[in-house]
């Protein structure tokens, strides 16, 4: 059972140094979407914070002696499920950015932790717990009854 | 370009009357992972909170009348990406669930919005900022350096 995906867009930036994750980074950079889905985006505003869903295009093949990984910056043998390594058994990454503009079918974002040239396959609306929902703004969490859409 | 997913397990829940979203939900089941995983599974515990991608494996295919879509229960047009509709260019979901219980290849959940028999693609740890990763729970923020593992 193979499950196919398609970029949606590319990441663009011209930084070599990237963080780790997008918890510790300051790096800006552009989300640059295929236009044919420039109707999708129209939504994106500055100053919303959207996850955005990636391929970690340049991790190797994922094999046993990867369920169990040592950080590079910590002395600690962990689950691979339980850490954010790239190399997994489905190689996505997810990180929650920052919109600093959008226009057209370029977001400008801050918080990168993906490198030049990642394949984005999906951004989504960033929504934290019920509260979030109902108080702080109203499209963050709009969302379909899921598989009942009749 | 094509990027191949398999499932590395699969939702287990009785329940039939799923919220549209986790943080509106309180329903349990099971993320049953294929036992050639059970290594990776090792630090996941209760008490924590993982982020599982899934597939909507129930959704029709994407088209151009989905770039805008009005929600069941809310009279407002907006863009795929500011929404958490099931019918996505790429049909990708991200849920944030809690862990009752993890043995073997079995995690026991609470906050479901996963119908019985969704295919899971990844579980993460939840990081939700840097504060999260120095301080709150060591193994929740552990991740090598993205594209740079020598």
């Amino acid at each position: 059972m193979t499950i196919p995906m398609k970029p949606i867009g590319f990441v663009r930036t011209d930084a070599v140094q990237i963080p780790r994750h997008w918890t510790l980074s300051q790096i800006e950079g552009l989300l640059v979407v295929d236009k044919k889905y420039l109707e999708g985006l129209k939504d994106i505003k500055s100053g919303h914070r959207i996850v955005v869903i990636f391929h970690f295009h340049e991790s190797p093949p994922f094999t046993r002696e990867h369920l169990v990984q040592e950080s590079s910056h910590r002395r600690q043998k962990l689950g691979v499920f339980s850490i954010c390594s790239p190399i997994r058994p489905n190689p996505l990454g997810m990180s929650v950015l920052e919109v600093l503009e959008s226009s057209e079918n370029v977001i400008r974002v801050k918080g990168l932790d993906m490198i030049d040239g990642t394949p984005i396959l999906d951004i989504k609306p960033l929504v934290e717990d019920k509260h979030s929902c109902s108080n702080y703004q109203e499209n963050r969490c709009t969302g379909e009854l899921f598989h009942g859409m009749d």
